[in-house]
């Protein structure tokens, strides 16, 4: 299977890095939209253009699309899918359909098929949603994120007057955690299931209080949230808080029995240690997958819910039902 | 979506508990080998013999066959598939092919659908196993059970001299399961991995020593793991020990990284307070998934691994990904 990466961030040096794991695939290139002189790849492959995309068309089996979901995919999956099989994460879960509608039509008019919102959640973690609520259907479902660093509450923070640096960690509330392990099914508020950590490198002379204050209270993003905030040096935030660690729960707690009277918890959980890394392995065997329904004609916009497990993986039906059923 | 059941214990009752919770499903009847009038429904639904099932070959979607997999599900499985869509939960592992061999061949000659080798192990454990290796190639599967009952253990300790019952309880080892969790992808023995507790209620006057010797000394059984042999009265044995709890965990550790530098948890785990009901539960589920694909003109054995997640769910696409995804 030949592949390429368009887009070279953290993402797209994560499907670079999974490559080398998965021996039945091929990376022919990668594409940005930056000057390709500048940019220089970990595993030596070459960088194109992405005006060279075109000159590649029957080149590429898949083309995996490692962009961001607020203004670059909404845009480039559906242009790219009118040449090539795509795979993105858009992860704007509220647009989700509004997406799909594009990349769709855009897909069915041109036979290609694109694979739309993978990763880990949305992904892996939608489909431990699916499989639980359809095995229990009378249930309570949850979704716990972390302890792993939240980009876009970084950002947020690193917004802020004062602030040189900042990583804030997502981190869910123990309590509750085990409340819905024991199956007790909580109604839980925003406050009540994650906390958050900051970790801030203020500037010289910087009002502390006054920033902390403007983190607290900050809307959507940490007013409703139990907050802290450490101030750091900057060398403690590098050695300290350079990785990308993140994972979480999925967990459904759900009746069985004439009289409801059985309780069941499902759980599915990730703890990694690298997000970017994680999120590149998972579009890169959704890839394989995307390739082989291509192959038996399939086109238009899917999402992991229409992928059989059996088609992420490189063995054979056969292998597979000997040594992982 | 009209469902039957063939054969009626536990698992039969399981898969009739669940039918109240799954409103696009009718419960056509119970089939059983024994004489109908001798068995009681909880459901008050109404119980036919065997014999009678030809007589329904077009109005049963999806028969769903409740045998043990030791002599039954062999014999069963091919044959009933001669004439309808059928899941079954065969679970003797080494004889998979085997079987799917065999539920093949009768199902393609009829043009119905079989899924073989449904529930939780196999099935939703297997699911895990696959979308953990295919997401991380480079890792260790692990997979722990319990604490729950094991019916085959219960039953080698009930053929002993002098036992009047007993109840035996599979536990992962505490120690090896925080190692695996904790990403060291540890070389586990049987002995590492799992013990055994066993509550025996001896015959008067029966000689303890012996039956715990016999117990703790049984080759396959028991002889490879720590054993503990507790005897309790029939009184203690019912009240405490009559459920029939399970579960477990399935656990992948891999890396990623250009240096394999980083190390990635992916765990699912049960914890499940009736073992045949949530079983029944996801054979329900299947069942959902055969009809559809059986309408689609799909025909064959199948496996967990070959079902799209899209079509367990009685939700449409366009709701699971606006609200699942």
């Amino acid at each position: 299977m030949k592949i390429a990466i368009y887009g070279y961030g953290n993402l797209g040096r994560g499907v670079e890095a999974a490559v080398k794991y998965n021996d039945d695939v091929e990376l022919v290139g990668i594409f940005t939209r930056r000057n390709p002189s500048t940019v220089k790849t970990v595993s030596g492959v070459r960088v194109y253009h992405a005006d060279e995309l075109k000159s590649f068309k029957n080149g590429i089996d898949v083309l995996i699309i490692c962009g961001g979901s607020a203004t670059d995919l909404p845009e480039m999956t559906p242009t790219l899918a009118r040449n090539f099989n795509v795979v993105d994460s858009f992860d704007t879960h509220a647009k989700i359909p509004e997406h799909f509608n594009a990349v769709n039509e855009a897909a069915r008019q041109a036979g290609t098929l694109a694979l739309i919102s993978s990763g880990w959640d949305p992904g892996l973690f939608s489909i431990a949603r699916l499989y639980s609520s359809a095995v229990l259907p009378c249930g309570s479902d949850y979704t716990f994120w972390g302890r792993g660093i939240s980009q876009g509450h970084s950002d947020a923070i690193r917004r802020i007057d004062g602030v040189v640096d900042a990583r804030q960690y997502t981190v869910p509330v123990e309590e509750a955690l085990a409340s819905v392990r024991n199956g007790e099914a909580p109604e839980l508020t925003t406050r009540q299931k994650h906390k958050r950590e900051c970790f801030v490198v203020a500037a010289d002379g910087a009002d502390k209080a006054r920033i902390e204050a403007e983190i607290k209270n900050m809307p959507n993003y940490f007013a409703d949230y139990d907050t802290t905030v450490s101030f750091i040096s900057m060398e403690e935030l590098r050695s300290q808080h350079s990785g990308m660690p993140h994972g979480g729960s999925v967990i459904r707690s759900g009746k069985t029995g004439f009289s409801a009277e059985n309780t069941h918890t499902v759980e599915f959980s990730l703890k990694l240690d690298s997000n970017p890394e994680f999120t590149g392995s998972v579009l890169l065997a959704c890839a394989r997958a995307i390739n082989r329904k291509s192959k038996r004609g399939e086109s238009g916009c899917i999402t992991v819910f229409d992928i059989a497990p059996a088609d992420l993986s490189p063995l054979s039906p056969e292998q597979l039902r000997a040594h992982l059923l």
